[in-house]
């Protein structure tokens, strides 16, 4: 007779915040490491829409995905499992929800929860890895970082950035060499709008369309310089001289000298209705009123997470890596830890991953280090660049099917449910 | 002793109007196929910016580029000679502009004009072809299309319009993506402006987004239909309601009943300023107000026509094959004449080289059949996706290097000066 063992905890998985072109690669490196280790992990139980998921008991069974299904998250983007905003508050002041999620755990067997996000991802999750020692719940929380900002603490990047970075590196670079075909008689400045409210990763990845072989005039416009119009006018109307055109690439979150985001101008249409615009066509504007040329703009927004189709082989490999290490951190008996990304060398690029504990990940901001942007505040320093290369260095194209990159859906069955309803507090 | 020839005539080759992601592969054509026969054709010599480049005696001398350089525009998005928008008068109008083109044609030697472009330029490259009738310089014209916008009459496609659709096609689909991992808690429209001003075939290529095995809620307004605001909202208003979410691809020719372009809502900032918008933060505004949905909205502009790193393989080889005819036509003898994409079959799809009087491509701009657009006018038919699907079939990636795309700059030499300085009248 075979002894008896304790059973095999299961695991709970969940992406959070704003989705990326590789967090399902992070996804697939959970599931598929995990069912390498059957003896250890049961099933992979992933939350619809986050960890609301978890508090509603919305849980999906990922053992009914094929080998194959779950091996195509490795291409696909955005959130496969649907994402949330959702941030848990403390234990003190919504104890229900700790209970409740205590409660799904034990009715479904979970001993490990994999939370897949940025700072405010990392802040739930840790707060879960505390459960173990304040409500006497044994779980492991290992946090599989990721976000298209950039921002976490520690990891030498996030994955989800170097794809990002990688696509708006390569649009610049395209819509710079529009610019410069219609420049004589037409269109003298491109104004490109990217993502990164709060810091300029992204934006610093514009200045990545120029190199020593291909050199193009480019002004960034990052939200940690504050913006001088005459300043900015004066660099346009230098390079438009020099060069015939140039590209702007302008951070959604710039903002003026009254701290208000340059984007918030308080429009309004014909009728008097507040009007939603971005950065990008007041840019324009200011371009225009103070330079009188002709411009082109455009707003990447979404476009810019989700471009699987050009994302940097380094990001897809290094999210699957975070979420495999994830994984082997839980069986190594870790809790409160997140896989990093520790850079070894520059030339050649060499990374491994690493640990960092969670406390001090939760709700800290890296912000672009000061020496990453040059002096005058439209551009980054070699020091940025020697950063930033590696980051989108590689191809990883998906499979085509008719000319359309074929992009998994999950079937996302349920987890029939055991217990009652509960009520999110929003 | 060799018996005397009449000498060699050079070619004139030059791109016109708005650029795209293959005209350079076009240009490769004419400059490939132009070598191979320098028993007949002497020099290429490309037009600076255009027909521009002619009037002002800017020519640049393709010999001196090597064979690697003109190989590698094939894979190089934008205008590589510059391109112009300038429409020549008619002969009565401006008889000067002929009889400096002349003057120009003859100081070196040109007997082939190549023109690259769309409506306009054919109108430009017919009023050259006329040259040897009306004013007895012998100039054979040939036009060789390119357009985004797929409005030329006649052949089956433009070139240019295949990868623009597949840019719209992909980034629709990739987006969609990721608005349904939100669309649980936050963002449930997403919003993308395309172009084409007049005709709806860009927006069209959004709903290729959707296909059998991956269908998604779209949503297409075109201009060819007037906007309606009340039939718009309850469409977005079904199909979040049963998916969750939806995707509208907006093109920025949407026009409303009073005639008026949806982008043009005469916008003001706080200072009073008039404000440049697009048409997508317009219908941002529309669903905000009339459904209360959160949504995100991009505007693609200049990226996805130069969007040569995701360029449909099929769109590359036509446009290449364009060049190619051309200079084949050239070579049989034929003046005011363009090559043209006849379909021969769907499945398979083939298609082969046609020609097409001048006469009949000139100012003749080709609209959506109605019988493209479903009956809702939100989207198209199975007849239209026939049409489309094959335009976008096939990758053909450009090299990379350190994560980036390779295109190339040439050198574009000089061709030097012989007449004096030309005004042109703008």
């Amino acid at each position: 007779m075979a002894s008896k063992k304790a059973p095999k905890k299961n695991a709970f998985y969940a992406q959070s915040g704003g989705v990326t072109a590789v967090i399902n690669a992070s996804a697939c490196g959970v599931i598929e490491t995990a069912r390498k280790h059957k003896d250890k992990i049961g099933k992979v139980y992933a939350g619809r829409n986050g960890i609301i998921g978890a508090l509603t008991e919305e849980l999906i069974d990922t053992s009914k995905e094929s080998t194959a299904a779950i091996k195509a998250l490795r291409h696909t983007p955005s959130g496969a499992f649907g994402s949330c905003r959702f941030k848990l508050k403390s234990l003190e002041q919504n104890l229900a929800e700790y209970e409740r999620l205590i409660e799904v755990f034990k009715a479904h067997n979970i001993g490990y929860f994999f939370y897949n996000g940025g700072g405010d991802s990392a802040d739930t999750c840790f707060k879960i890895s505390q459960l173990s020692e304040k409500m006497g719940y044994p779980v492991q929380a290992i946090h599989v970082p990721k976000t298209v900002d950039n921002d976490l603490p520690i990891t030498d990047n996030c994955p989800g950035f170097g794809s990002v970075a990688k696509y708006i590196a390569v649009s610049t670079r395209e819509a710079s060499f529009d610019v410069a075909s219609m420049c004589a008689t037409s269109t003298k400045v491109f104004i490109l709008e990217v993502m990164g409210r709060h810091a300029g990763w992204i934006a610093a990845a514009g200045a990545l369309a120029s190199t020593k072989d291909t050199e193009i005039p480019i002004v960034v416009l990052f939200p940690e310089i504050t913006f001088d119009k005459d300043k900015f006018l004066k660099k346009v109307d230098g390079l438009v001289k020099k060069h015939g055109y140039c590209t702007v690439v302008v951070s959604e979150g710039v903002m003026g000298a009254d701290g208000k985001f340059l984007a918030d101008q308080g429009l309004k249409d014909a009728f008097g209705h507040a009007q939603l615009g971005g950065v990008a066509p007041v840019v324009a504007s200011i371009i225009k009123d103070g330079l009188g040329l002709k411009y082109h703009w455009g707003v990447a927004d979404y476009l810019q997470r989700a471009a699987r189709h050009i994302a940097s082989k380094t990001d897809v490999d290094m999210a699957y890596a975070m979420g495999k290490a994830a994984v082997k951190f839980a069986l190594q008996g870790h809790n409160s830890v997140m896989p990093t990304v520790d850079r070894i060398s520059n030339k050649p690029f060499k990374w491994k991953v690493g640990m960092a504990p969670l406390s001090k990940v939760a709700n800290v901001e890296k912000m672009m280090p000061k020496d990453f942007i040059t002096k005058d505040g439209f551009g980054i320093t070699d020091k940025c660049r020697t950063y930033m290369e590696p980051l989108i260095k590689g191809e990883d194209y998906p499979p085509y099917k008719d000319g359309m990159p074929q992009y998994v859906r999950l079937k996302n069955v349920a987890v029939p449910k055991k217990l009652g309803k509960f009520d999110l507090k929003k």
